[in-house]
């Protein structure tokens, strides 16, 4: 008996309201002596430490460095080592591609081909409308091929997804693209042994050079590289598994498109974080349950910007007020994985995560840092294990046995 | 490999002694900033914890609050998701009723039924003496059908347990019994497509029409409620497992189902701290394993009587150096779960756990509490890794590998 079977059966629905604030990427570590959480000013992330409980979280495995997906995976409650999520599904459900249960998706990107070589794999990061262009040129001359239909969906630059749909198809296929420049392009390999996945790659290729014969008279954008190619995978929603109406808050595509996946609703909200908390306030009487989502702090990681990633976090400190303010039942404040700016990518430290709640025991950790979470009372615990605590806590989970 | 199969292959026999005391409902939540345990004087549990080693342990799943039965199977080293116990089967082994595996049992109610609606579910709290005469009656009246044998083991007040020994007897079942005042008595319904339930529901609501033809004219109890439909559940002994010769030492019924279910012997015990101290004390030289249970805590708890619970806790403090000076090798001192004051109600928190012997590395804990426990060494960990370090520090499991 696993975490979701428990959840079906124990779950209750009542009038609580819930907030998962995740601040990308927030862990870090110490440029002298210090890391970005332990030098920003953030009184009010601190302010509600004091009456909070706190721990800190891994969010697939200890040591595993996740992505976007299987760690936000992992905080709605789904085991990320259960449920495997193609970048190429995350991007199109992100980007408002409709994708069916049969259908084969991909990230894609305009490149430069020259001699062979793959020498620009951004196409000199294209312009937005040239890549509207070269979609609505490819669409139009390859739409259908054997039963199988075509869709190419643009993305920012040279950015898009790639959509084939048509029965028998796998996406167990290896990456169409080298991953850097001055490398020939890739054919997609099937991966393993069976018949869908050699015709799947058959398939992606034949397309792949068409498209390339079409733009073969394009000065940069001369053809297409595609990676993370994935299925839709079949997971149960939040309202199946916990009886919640959920939704989400989100600029970023991806994370718009993990939300949907998970059955959430997704609010429109500009990429600002006024943006972001206007459209938690507006939204906040019709829904049960609220993942709002922060980018900036992971953005700054990212870069290597440890500065940057500083003032992320006294920005969003900045807002949480107008969070709190709208008294939910049950507040956490966490991360979906670290991002220290010492490292430039994500990594695999823990997560801080503080909760707020009346059933709440407040501990000793008075600053929301990594350290201080590292004495909470919660203690250190799978992120897997996050959504049986915020449901306890909003009184959804009846008692288990007599 | 779970610990089950560890169990087996490691445990060892010897002449140690240890003493699992549970006081159930331990943990709570602050009153006035401070818990239960935080605000009672327990100078003699204080005491001990600055010799041992302390944690907090989640009963069966972080967030996920217990009942008794799954708590203590978690303590005694039972995946509490594995073996699922119907509460009918607690009660029936608690009050002395002998369950065999073909036997399907439930709890009972004698209740008051007015115009079709079951207006009084407890009878006006029946006197045991009248449970005691409308059983006999009944039992006399109904005592074999089809080759089915019945019987009703009246227990306190309005309650007794009903028990029907036969071939093809199933416990999926649903309640006969409406949970509330003003309703119409659902009959039992079968859960899942089986013939074996279909038969099942279909021979106990006969039953409960035969039971309320017979006490019809009875003025307040007319009729019986049945719920918690369960078998006997296929659970080694502790002996099996640990090679324990293991004894119980608790008042209340379904305490002492639990423990004879796990294979223990139950010892006779009054209700009194008093009478339960003197028997472990009696019985100390006859066994190497004694369950301790001290209720008290978790009835004021559930009272939401926070100044009874202090009290409760005060109490069984005055009795520890009895325990202690029997000098055990290994004494642990916890609880089933938490049953906070303020919820009224068992809880998800986590327990207080502290482990007292040779071998234990003390920690700097020296006060008795959920949020020093929090800081102990032991950290916090499931229930179920509970019956393993008690087992390692009487030096009761070989080394696994060479």
């Amino acid at each position: 008996m696993n975490w979701e079977e428990l959840a079906r059966e124990l779950s209750v629905s009542n009038e609580t309201k819930i907030i998962l604030l995740v601040i990308d990427g927030l862990g870090g570590l110490p440029h002298w002596g210090r890391t970005e959480l332990e030098t920003a000013q953030k009184p009010n992330l601190d302010h509600l430490a004091v009456s909070s409980v706190c721990g800190l979280t891994d969010p697939v495995w200890p040591g595993v460095t996740p992505g976007s997906g299987p760690a936000h995976l992992a905080l709605f409650g789904y085991d990320p080592l259960r449920y495997r999520l193609g970048r190429g599904i995350l991007e199109a459900l992100g980007s408002e591609v409709e994708v069916a249960a049969n259908d084969l998706v991909a990230r894609g990107n305009f490149a430069t081909l020259k001699e062979g070589l793959i020498i620009d794999r951004r196409a000199g990061r294209l312009a937005t409308a040239e890549t509207e262009r070269l979609c609505a040129k490819i669409n139009e001359a390859l739409k259908e091929k054997d039963g199988y239909v075509f869709h190419l969906a643009p993305g920012k630059e040279h950015r898009f997804v790639f959509k084939v749909s048509g029965q028998g198809l796998s996406d167990a296929l290896s990456e169409a693209d080298p991953q850097k420049d001055h490398l020939m392009p890739p054919p997609a390999a099937p991966m393993g042994a069976g018949a869908e996945a050699a015709g799947s790659a058959s398939l992606v290729n034949s397309y792949i050079q068409a498209a390339t014969d079409l733009l073969k008279d394009e000065p940069v954008a001369n053809t297409i590289l595609l990676r993370g190619f994935s299925k839709l995978p079949s997971i149960p929603t939040m309202s199946e598994l916990y009886k919640l109406k959920a939704a989400a808050v989100a600029s970023y595509p991806m994370y718009r498109g993990l939300a949907k996946l998970a059955g959430m609703e997704v609010l429109q909200a500009g990429a600002e974080t006024e943006d972001i908390v206007a459209a938690l306030e507006r939204s906040f009487k019709d829904f049960d349950f609220f993942y709002v989502h922060y980018k900036k702090t992971d953005s700054a990681g990212e870069d290597g910007a440890f500065e940057a990633k500083v003032r992320a976090i006294e920005e969003i400190d900045r807002f949480l007020p107008r969070i709190v303010n709208l008294k939910p039942d049950v507040l956490a404040v966490t991360s979906d994985h670290s991002t220290p700016a010492l490292l430039k990518s994500h990594s695999w430290h823990p997560n801080p995560f503080l909760l707020s709640a009346k059933s709440a025991l407040p501990d000793r950790v008075t600053v929301f840092t990594e350290r201080e979470c590292g004495q909470g009372l919660l203690g250190r615990f799978p992120a897997l294990q996050a959504m049986p605590l915020l449901l306890a806590h909003a009184g959804r989970l009846k008692k288990f046995g007599a």
